[in-house]
């Protein structure tokens, strides 16, 4: 069950204090140096990162267009207008421009830009979950214009947390192991996934999250599928039961944390011989981040162990994730990503072992880049926990 | 409050009987018949009616790829393969690409499609609510190829329903009228808005949801912003509030449902007088509607009986949007959109009157276009409904 979050229109919006102009400054001056003429910013985590804004996605056009020269500003429907004042944005002395029904948000938005610039914008970036129909439409008032993704941007700020994010995150984590350290109370012989997941909804909500993004219950072989969400199947004596649970906090960052549960039976050898692999990588892979190793590396630290052990071919998703506003966004923790990691960096470090039609196994920290090594948001047991069921 | 739905994965899934593999046939011809080369369509409500297949939204690609020629095909994360085959998509014999980690899928699909069609694909278009990054990387493999928005085709099939979505429309309906049939229970005063929309929220659940979209209270002042959703602000004696509220059933269509409340006193006679005005306004649209009449038509006939009466600079948005497997969809009620309606066509007729700085007002149903006119998947109260608060 996925449960976005309560939404406040008022000033006392609590993501009020993380949010500073200086953002919106910074990613002028990143775009510039990367030679983007304008950055345009739609509803979802990089409008709220840049100015606090929390906009509900729809075809109607709010943005925030950036200029690389002159002031930044916001395009949004009239009927919205009070929204932007009531958020943390409303103090950030961005001019808003408000538009009717029936007008052209994206030649407001074309025209106002131009001028900003005093000429047309070439280079045009937009969000990375930014709709095409947004997109398209502002390719199409720019002509000559071409689309990029504002991602090398807005990732280079977002991905670097400052400590009172690190903070954030780190109270989500707290809030998701509560979660977990409860799970005795509702995953049990007879009962079936979505009843679970509806009782762990619940109780991510009452433990200090404002919204469930996911809940997976995977049990028995539905624990071979890493996203499986929820069935109807009904938990049985004997089951492994992959949990992988997360939300979001009043301030918009995400808890996001995997136990892997034995249920109503002690495992077999052969199931603690795995698990012990699995372990032994994640607690690897966590190890190995500090300042200037490689996010590949850190993936290979987990895959190494677990390829010597002979798994190898049962690992079949990348390592992790970055975590932020968003579940899912940079670092990707993944071969091929060379990216050196840095001090406020933050990630899931989640391996697994998945055995088709019969079970799998997850574990999942997120951690975060300290000056001198690491530190885990998570701190609930990483053995294969034996529920009485 | 958004409470997005519970996520089966179960081939037990409702949605299965609404999905024939008819659909993504019909939406190739109508591709063909418009010169379109490809259409490629991602997680959302797109890619859920053309094969079922309720997606998760994320950076890994998941596309529906249908050619204008050759069998359409779907490009999926390898860890979600197994998500495909349970859902209605596995029963539709839709070929399921796989990719893993470090592939590329935008390469997958593009040579797949470019081997389908026996030639590169020149016109290539994307979901509306496609995410950027996903449409420019499908651009950036299909090299000289030109991206264009899908909506054409999809809106054709997507805007009128069948009987069976009428029928899921009319339940959804029936059961957002059951949430306002109760709201005395929830508003009174003394209560904050957010604590009235968490008391909705659960009855939208409780009355035949699986999802809550949206909970918008605005009380007093509040009601003048026609999106605002939740606040802190305590409801008062002697206030107006407008409770615009909907959900998602399990088979993924919407309600949405406005009504305006009185709360705790009699109004004054200047509000019976205008939002008799806007009752009166919103019974001339949907008495307006039947096959043949326009879209701005409807709106019109909304608009000159509000202006007629000196408030039509208070009504300050559209007369309403279709409405389906997104709570907003084609065709919107708007000045400007030509389109005849025709039977089937499903959409919201929702005048609003706002006092800034004072109250506002909304009455919202959603109405189906029939042969010979229309019907109203709304029954409950339209006149202003005093609680005692």
């Amino acid at each position: 069950m996925r449960v976005a979050s309560l939404r406040f229109v008022s000033t006392s919006s609590p993501s009020g204090p993380l949010v500073t102009v200086e953002r919106v400054h910074t990613a002028r001056a990143v775009a510039a140096e990367l030679g983007i003429d304008l950055l345009v910013l739609t509803p979802g985590s990089d409008l709220r990162y840049l100015c606090g804004y929390d906009a509900h996605a729809m075809e109607r056009l709010t943005a925030l267009a950036v200029p690389r020269r002159g002031e930044p500003f916001l395009v949004v429907p009239r009927l919205e207008a009070p929204m932007v004042d009531a958020s943390p944005a409303g103090g950030l002395d961005l001019e808003v421009l408000a538009w009717d029904e029936t007008d052209d948000p994206f030649a407001l938005l074309a025209a106002t830009a131009t001028a900003r610039l005093g000429t047309a914008p070439t280079r045009v970036a937009v969000g990375a979950r930014t709709w095409a129909e947004h997109a398209l439409g502002v390719q199409r008032a720019l002509t000559g214009s071409a689309l990029e993704l504002a991602a090398p941007v807005v990732d280079r700020l977002r991905m670097v947390k400052t400590p009172a994010e690190v903070a954030e995150l780190a109270a989500a984590g707290a809030a998701i192991d509560r979660v977990h350290a409860r799970m005795g109370e509702w995953l049990r012989v007879g009962r079936t996934e979505a009843q679970v997941g509806a009782d762990i909804a619940a109780a991510i909500l009452a433990e200090g999250h404002v919204g469930v993004d996911f809940t997976i219950v995977g049990s028995g072989p539905n624990g071979a599928s890493p996203h499986h969400e929820l069935s109807d199947r009904v938990v049985e004596a004997g089951d492994l039961v992959v949990v992988d649970i997360g939300g979001e906090t009043a301030t918009g960052y995400r808890s996001d944390c995997t136990r892997t549960y034995a249920v109503g039976r002690e495992p077999g050898a052969d199931v603690r011989e795995w698990y012990a692999v699995l372990q032994e990588a994640q607690a690897a892979a966590t190890a190995a981040v500090r300042p200037g190793v490689t996010a590949e590396q850190v993936d290979a630290a987990a895959r190494d162990v677990i390829t010597a052990a002979g798994w190898g071919e049962q690992f079949i998703h990348r390592t992790g994730h970055g975590i932020g506003l968003d579940t899912h966004e940079a670092p990707y923790i993944v071969a091929g990503n060379a990216l050196p990691l840095t001090p406020g960096m933050a990630f899931s470090v989640e391996p697994g072992i998945y055995l088709a039609g019969r079970c799998g196994a997850r574990i999942e920290d997120i951690v975060v880049c300290t000056d001198d090594g690491v530190v885990s948001v998570n701190e609930g047991p990483r053995e294969l926990v034996v529920l009485a069921g």
